[in-house]
């Protein structure tokens, strides 16, 4: 079942580490069929290489249950489901242990908005989430780690896809999009500007950017009038 | 039409990959017919893999209007244009996301002269602009854009070809030379001076040169006694 | 004889220069045969380019003696060692010279727990050892380097699995495992954890992370209700 | 002539490039055969892909005329010869634009001796120069950045051969060796403490070391009762 879209988190997987954002098992990427109501989600802690679509993990949106697969699913599934279920409008999410995206997600500090790179993608800083609280952890750390980051964005009231990732706090970036392969694009946009705005904070601490030019950015790229592309 | 310049261009925009200087979709390069005032361009957000001299456009100097080509021209064409028709001197105009140039660049410092390597082929600090207003941003981007950084090459008294880049506040790189290949070789060594300068910075926040030698290390490549390579 | 111990301990020496923590014919994995009291190491000096099997040296637990191979073991053979006979429960140890870990080692302090891509491999911070006396230095100074190790590891109560690595003042990074090749898996993971520390330092140099956030990654991992995994 | 030489020196400018402290032309290595008198050193801004012993230039030690090649030999000529005929035990001698030792040196800081990586191969700091004076630059720029590095190494009572390289204030480094191989060895090295040292005085400006510490590595190496390696 869902032959195709096993095929596109299969290779979105993939694509993890060839982009060096995951080294090891680390990482993980899922797609989703609405209609269905099913997601595919890459298989817990089984190495990258070698890895076929055949070893995706088909799971059910509301219950969690595994629907089909060889392998138990990411550990970090809850997480996933809990996204896709407040978040209609999301298609793919990726989660990865990228260094310069974990430095300010373990400094506990969003990744502000400094320049046109990461105004062509995040229209706004990327927040970084409050602790989890222990009760949190312990009851259901997976699920709610979907929870605070669907908080987070309620709270900052963002559109998703008009900042289609984030930081938990103490443990690093989940991004999204429309599809699985959007939301690993959107994880390495997120880990080079998060080594952009480290190495300009080193340089200048109170270094800003006037709304206006990421109005313009993110709008040229992704408003009613964008240009950018051959739309 | 062109398709000696559209080769050059082509491979020019490759090899910003091949030098990690960009990712995606990301920079583009740009050549000038100077007799035919016509320049070729890099596409509108087409991926480099499998990119041809064909994928080139052809676009009028003056007018802006595309002369050639199955796609849409880079969203920055506007800013090149602008560059071409300011400084008769230049061949080619490249723009880059590289990391640590844009690190000033949202800093908002220039990219200073603090050695030899940097010296050889930048004779003085690499400028950062300053921002656009939102008048400009609103108006036309990117021809004030390009604006912008002829007003701080003329305002600093700079031959374009002796500072050959510049960073464009909060936004990053433009490098420019005798033709594309030449700019782009300028965006990969701009690109390593900020990196060392950055570094640099750290271990010594009050780090300079002395003038003259700047002077010579210029000179030895550039200047009219020049004698570094076959000559 | 012991003729898979060898290959696996000649996989995990190349492994080093695939993972890009050692350079030249820096760093060096041994792995045991606790029955025979036998360790498997690395030649002393020998580059990894063209390394076989055939090229690793069998040294005797007890004795330090070479019991079979070519060439002289490396040079660090009595602090591996020593770590065997005072760990039943190690099978491999790696050393290497990675930038980041030998950063926090040089500056004499250990690698904190900031995240929890370091609580899922490491419970609690990673251990800067004391430096060595001048005696200690002069009268065995292999011997002594796992002294200290050991010395530290007891000291702060830690069970060697829980915590499998370490770094030793102005030195560099040993690590361990049930095997060769999980010596060397956290020794690449200690780099990764240690780069992400030192940036999470610059963003924030009072940073820190909750004690059950630790846990349950460790223990999610590595606990009796493990769920990492195919388990 | 000279073809083993040729070979040799050929073969040590391209691993400039495959370890990564150079980029397009930069860098050059030499190597010297005392007997004849004579060095054979990389063509001036001749490109590195491509590149065969036969593109090698042989220039005369004490006169400085090239004795055969068919391309002008790298502009940094004299400061080569400087080096061979101040320090007879050095045979070969590398210059790179790494990034981290070039920090360094626009810092006009030494590379501190913090660990046993760069004790291994720096018996003590490896030292910045003064800065040249404007006379000096102005009337033989590159044979008075041999004489400043001779006057460092001297004044400093460095054994060259202990201390294989130095970082020319505002330049860059200079390594030396035994041969032209050991050269390129010792810039790749110093490169690596480079980028230790610096991340190691970002997290503690008073990082030091205990002199016999450095005694020790140092000697295991390369003293009389050296025990590294299969010597």
């Amino acid at each position: 079942m869902l032959e195709k879209l096993k095929e596109e988190v299969c290779a979105a997987n993939l694509e993890l580490v060839a982009r060096g954002v995951v080294i090891y098992t680390w990482g993980n990427v899922s797609g989703i069929d609405r209609e269905k109501g099913l997601i595919v989600i890459k298989p817990s802690g089984v190495d990258y290489s070698g890895m076929t679509p055949d070893d995706m993990v088909v799971v059910d949106l509301q219950t969690g249950n595994v629907a089909e697969g060889k392998w138990k699913p990411s550990s970090d599934t809850r997480t996933h489901l809990e996204l896709y279920r407040r978040f209609p409008e999301i298609g793919g999410v990726t989660h990865t242990h990228s260094v310069n995206a974990i430095a300010f997600a373990q400094a506990g500090k969003d990744i502000p908005a400094l320049g046109t790179t990461h105004a062509d993608y995040f229209y706004g800083p990327i927040p970084c989430t409050r602790p989890l609280t222990q009760q949190e952890v312990e009851d259901d750390y997976e699920l709610n780690t979907g929870r605070v980051i669907a908080e987070t964005i309620l709270e900052r009231q963002i559109e998703p896809l008009s900042v289609p990732g984030i930081i938990v706090r103490n443990h690093g970036p989940f991004t999204w999009g429309k599809d699985a392969a959007a939301s690993v694009y959107h994880a390495v946009v997120m880990e080079q500007v998060a080594e952009m705005a480290l190495k300009t904070l080193l340089l200048n601490p109170d270094a800003t950017i006037d709304q206006y030019v990421l109005d313009k950015h993110y709008m040229r790229k992704h408003g009613p009038k964008a240009y950018y592309g051959q739309g």
